[in-house]
């Protein structure tokens, strides 16, 4: 048996897709911009990201489902049940959202970004830079 | 306000690891082989895990301080105070740590991985296939 922690969101997304029938897979498969607003007390941790930057947003997928371990890929029936660490499935058993975008214009603690495809009022987990060894870690 | 999640970790880290002053800064500068060792219950989840396979593991750093907001990057007190959503700090307010790794072998629920800088007993609470855009997502 392993223990259980407790997340605290530091801020939600704002962002016109409000229903997952709607939501790109991906989020450079058409996402709108949207914006992260961070809580006020996040200002500290939020201060040297810059306009320009692309950032790795991690969320918490509040309206997807936690018991889910098998689904086809991109909810497409044709292909085989995949076991979710082989997916991007927001219906995990810890649904967190792994995004990567690019900041397009920050005004205190609202931040705007390019490609998240997460769904209006999502929870923001984390920020963190992308590190480049050509690709993410 | 923001309402809180809990995250129920699926496995734990087994590591040579067992304090921060000896583990490296990322995992590519020298972390040991180690294996992730999964709930039995996540067996469906884990099923498509190869071996060859570049995947992310999130964790969460249960030993990290979750009050601090900036930090000198690499614990280098001659670099500026920076804050936390701008590192891979481990101390930060959801201290979810993100890791890109490489699979080395897998027996049952337990599989083995190069480039993990994470101690040993580090809850597991994701994995996610690499996704390339000839980059992380």
């Amino acid at each position: 048996m392993v223990g259980e922690f407790v997340v605290r969101p530091v801020g939600r997304v704002e962002s016109p897709l409000t229903d997952r029938a709607q939501a790109p897979k991906q989020g450079d498969e058409g996402a709108p911009d949207c914006w992260l607003v961070f809580e006020p007390a996040m200002a500290d941790a939020l201060r040297d990201v810059r306009v320009g930057a692309e950032v790795l947003v991690l969320t918490w997928f509040d309206r997807a489902s936690r018991d889910v371990l098998a689904v086809h890929p991109r909810d497409d029936e044709s292909r085989p049940l995949t076991g979710v660490f082989s997916t991007r499935s927001p219906d995990r058993p810890n649904p967190v959202g792994l995004h990567r975008v690019t900041v397009l214009a920050v005004a205190g603690v609202r931040v705007q970004v390019r490609d998240l495809e997460a769904l209006d009022g999502t929870p923001i987990v984390d920020v963190k830079p992308v590190l480049d060894r050509d690709t993410e870690r």
